[in-house]
């Protein structure tokens, strides 16, 4: 059993809120929400963090990011708008070592971010 | 002419401080920083809101994260850590319809991302 947080809910071992999910990224709800609509997007396969990406892991960030868009296209906020956030280790913010794309929306984001 | 500032900075014709620049991507800094490192990385090709992309576009992502995954690199924050943000539309903060990721570090990036 991973004892990586993510793995375990890719794996189905911890429950998530599960709002998206396909062959390559799951996405679920941030129980720590800082917006009206605050996801996270993850790659099924365990990558620390968003810089050990290399050509080995090639099209995991288009993944995550149409999974992103689709997840603004079903909370409705893509007219309006939302923010992209992936944070990288201890001066990025990172809580959890899988890599994770924040998807924020449903109000105005102030700057700077963070 | 464009009338797209940046698809002006990725011709030249107006002046930036390029940082990193590759077939797919031009990265330079931030003229209003809010970070001791703050570089916007930015598609050669334009394409207004990441909400835009597509499978004819596939790859954008990754190449706008290995460059700014060099950046990290080359101003020695990888280490310490960094913020990677993409704003879409209004309620994101997009001030320039132009995708661009800013990457951000050189201090310990606060939550919430805005």
């Amino acid at each position: 059993m991973s004892d990586c947080l993510f793995c375990r809910i890719v794996d189905g071992e911890i429950s998530a809120d599960i709002l998206y999910s396909d062959d390559h990224v799951v996405a679920f709800k941030d129980i720590n929400p800082q917006a009206p609509i605050h996801a996270l997007v993850i790659p099924r396969r365990h990558i620390s963090t968003v810089a050990d990406l290399d050509q080995d892991t090639a099209g995991i960030m288009d993944h995550l990011t149409r999974a992103a868009n689709q997840i603004a296209q079903d909370e409705g906020i893509v007219e309006n708008g939302y923010r992209l956030v992936i944070n990288c280790n201890e001066d990025g913010g990172q809580a959890v070592y899988h890599i994770h794309m924040h998807v924020m929306g449903g109000r105005a984001m102030n700057w700077p971010p963070g």
